[in-house]
């Protein structure tokens, strides 16, 4: 049973310990602010404390604004109660056709897009923003989500097949330009994750790229409660902490100067993405070029929802101001909803790869962007609902937002959840997402592949006994970004998997298993 | 290593048995036909065959037609070399929007194409027909699919819920129109099956239809190959045989009468389906009455496909006729191709629901519909390949074509494989498309699930750990059919799952497990 609160309670953590604390809660009136909050639980063991434990414990204690938190609990538990929902059903309006950009149906504006997304990097001016504070918990390692093998031939990690194309992606820019050009990349971690985060790309020699291109922040931590609103103790004289999510971002870009770094090297404009989607395309150009064309400060990338009860949350104007409405708030009727053409009316699903001007991001904080408002709330476990803002919060302040339509085979697949029967977004099909888009890519530039009985495999592979298993084909993000520059290296070629392309050349390797 | 052949060789297995073998194969002719055909292994063991065993099973060989069956193991082996795939595509044109029906498309139409339905239903003039020839062994389980319990909080079988589904539509059309009526069911069965099909039918009473309106047919049974093109022996004087798919339909049917019996009942329009799709709507009468209503002679219902490499055939012309290309046979470019509204242009999956005029069916035999040209050869099993003939290969024999779109998750969910990591199409899988889809009648009907906290579920549930734990939700067929008919029952009523609707009422269950 876990429920964390946002802000306020965290924000004062940069402000200097009282100077004497008392050490008795009842003398120092924090027995009564408990009392009062109805958080006096969190006292039960007091007694059994040292006193150097009382000491530490009554100075976490002291930050906290417990009204606020228990006001946040309050919204959180009228939000779920579902009654709202109608009403928010009657304020969504879709995207319109014309803010929205699409692969599928605007293919004729494709090059250009790209081509401006392109020439903003050879000017370094486009940056990325990481969303890497979590662990791979639901994974089952503690280690940061980042640094998971999904189990490639190559076993590359999240964040080294993340790195390696923005590496490959300045190098496009570069010849593309004739110049020399950056790709800043900053990575929020976790309090949990900073130190194995930095030291992995330590030791990795930062994948390629240079060091003082790779920019570390933090994000900040809040308390967990139940759902009967009472913090959580992690010990007799502790509160269970936990990383305020990805919303966290805004709090934590300014406390560490991100900003003022972004304009010290002139960026312009930022691709913000979770470090979960093995296909993200980091710094998208097509998606940058988009974006930049249409003057927008704000944009999303979408994936086309097609099935009304998927659980994806949709982009929409909700009170005429864009934001994304979670799916657990949208009711049936409006799920179903469908145009004249037979798509949903809501069908922009969010895949949290966003787009921001520098000077959107740079002022947001000047703007009253924690609005604690029901619907920022999102129910998230089953024993438990969590108050988090999300990244996507500051969409509604956007003069001119924008929304991507992309393919999801191609974009799309975040790994979520550890291998097991009936498992979705697992590491096994994670990979095989990969291998396939990989497997297309090397299609589409004249190659074959060859079972071993010397036949082409047929383009669209046959499920048989009901499991995925894709010709296995790994393309190195260092040799093609988005499946350019592969026709010299495979066209008219045949090939039997495992097929590994990388910057060493074309292999075959045997192996065994998936 | 299974290769199935078809056709001939079994076509004349029901004519009478030579009157007098002569046991020595190489007296009889048999030894020299054999080693014509390269077959003459399959007397490897004759020595060790007692006599009786040696009559059995050179009467069984001197039915067969060796040439034929290699010629037909020939072009299965040119057809899968890949290199005609490029013609294929040359070949292919999208469905027309003209013969295409869409219930997300043409929602105005939709209610008179139900009435119409329903009225030819009235008027006893619609039979189903059930491809039912397939043992459950992907399943892990000897008996007919049929039977199978996917695990339903009724545990009704696949047979019962499609047998329910044919009472309540009989209902609705007898209620609305102030008749009395029946659709027959004609169940082809396999030799493996047969008899365990019946007998379940007979021990459940034939589930509230008439018996005489179940009527029960069999499918021929056909040689298996391995890759070399040898018949496979299952023991040493015994070949190894398999039902010859689902293409064997026509032959069988008329073989064992069925369109005079059709004849006989006044049946006008037939729906053609198969046992393994758990959502399926027997007898359709919105399908049928679009078919009814464009004139058509034949017609498919699909779905829209919308990932490329999704494995399904689609529907589409071919050299100017209808057919369903098998998703074996087309390049990825050809799969990948887009109209400008940005679907896929060739998007009509085959979900094998088939609509059939009589009279199309009954003079379907008078044609030369065995074309033994490599497009009818499917690649089966990554160990072997399976030439049979499909129920669609008379699509291109119509006069009027018609294709009738619905939507995925209300229409079709296959059961195919067996429970595990990464399986599809599973008893889990398809029990919770099953509870979904009742879910959201419920939900439509307006009534709600409540949690173990008291409020109201999401009407999108969430996916937590990757698991899909649907509400857990029945409404029996014979208490709804498509979700008609619930509002009286759960209109702004609040339902703690597990929920059962049917004949006996509205009850809450307590279960534990999914």
């Amino acid at each position: 049973m876990v429920l964390t609160t946002t802000r306020s309670t965290c924000e004062q953590r940069g402000s200097k310990p009282e100077a004497l604390f008392t050490m008795d809660p009842n003398a120092s009136g924090l027995a009564t602010r408990l009392a009062e909050a109805g958080q006096s639980h969190l006292l039960k063991f007091w007694q059994e404390l040292s006193p150097q434990e009382q000491g530490d414990f009554a100075q976490d204690l002291q930050k906290m604004d417990f009204q606020e938190i228990n006001g946040f609990f309050r919204k959180a538990m009228e939000a779920s109660g579902g009654s709202k929902d109608e009403k928010m059903d009657a304020r969504m309006e879709p995207v319109p056709r014309e803010v929205l950009g699409s692969v599928t149906r605007d293919r004729e504006s494709l090059k250009d897009w790209e081509e401006e997304g392109l020439r903003c990097i050879s000017q370094s001016k486009v940056a990325v923003l990481l969303l890497a504070g979590g662990q791979g918990t639901r994974l089952g390692v503690s280690y940061p989500k980042g640094m998971y093998d999904v189990g490639l031939p190559s076993h590359k990690t999240l964040f080294q097949i993340q790195a390696e194309r923005i590496v490959k992606l300045q190098q496009l820019a570069e010849q593309k330009h004739n110049t020399k050009c950056s790709i800043p990349w900053y990575i929020m971690t976790s309090g949990r994750t900073m130190a194995a985060t930095k030291e992995y790309f330590s030791r990795r020699n930062y994948f390629g790229l240079q060091k003082d291109n790779v920019i570390f922040f933090q994000q900040g931590m809040l308390p967990a409660m139940d759902y009967e609103g009472k913090l959580i103790l992690e010990s007799k004289g502790k509160l269970s902490m936990a990383p305020d999510g990805n919303g966290g971002l805004y709090r934590a870009l300014g406390n560490q100067g991100i900003p003022d770094d972004m304009q010290r090297r002139g960026i312009e404009f930022i691709h913000v993405y979770c470090v979960d989607n093995i296909l993200v395309k980091v710094a998208d150009p097509s998606f940058i070029g988009f974006c930049v064309k249409k003057g927008a400060d704000c944009g999303a990338k979408v994936v086309e929802k097609t099935n009304p009860t998927e659980a994806v949350g949709v982009v929409c104007k909700v009170d005429g101001r864009y934001q994304v409405v979670e799916y657990s708030e949208i009711t049936l009727a409006t799920a179903e909803q469908r145009n004249a053409d037979g798509r949903l009316t809501f069908n922009s699903g969010n895949v949290a790869n966003h787009f921001f001007s520098f000077s959107f991001l740079r002022d947001i904080k000047k703007i009253p962007h924690v609005d604690p408002e029901g619907r920022l709330v999102k129910p998230d476990k089953p024993n438990g609902i969590k108050m988090e803002k999300f990244v996507f919060d500051i969409f509604q302040f956007a003069k001119t937002f924008v929304v991507y339509e992309v393919l999801r085979e191609d974009e799309f697949y975040p790994l979520k959840n550890a291998d097991g029967q009936d498992a979705k977004d697992t590491p096994t099909t994670a990979r095989h997402a990969l291998m396939s888009l990989h497997r297309r890519w090397l299609l589409n530039a004249g190659g074959h592949f060859i079972d071993e009985n010397g036949r082409h495999v047929p383009a669209i592979p046959s499920l048989k006994d009901g499991t995925d298993l894709p010709i296995k084909c790994e393309i190195s993000p260092l040799v093609s970004y988005g499946g350019e520059g592969l026709e010299e290296l495979v066209k008219g070629r045949e090939f039997h998997p495992t097929l590994m392309i990388d910057e060493h050349g074309v292999h075959e390797l045997v192996t065994n298993g998936v």
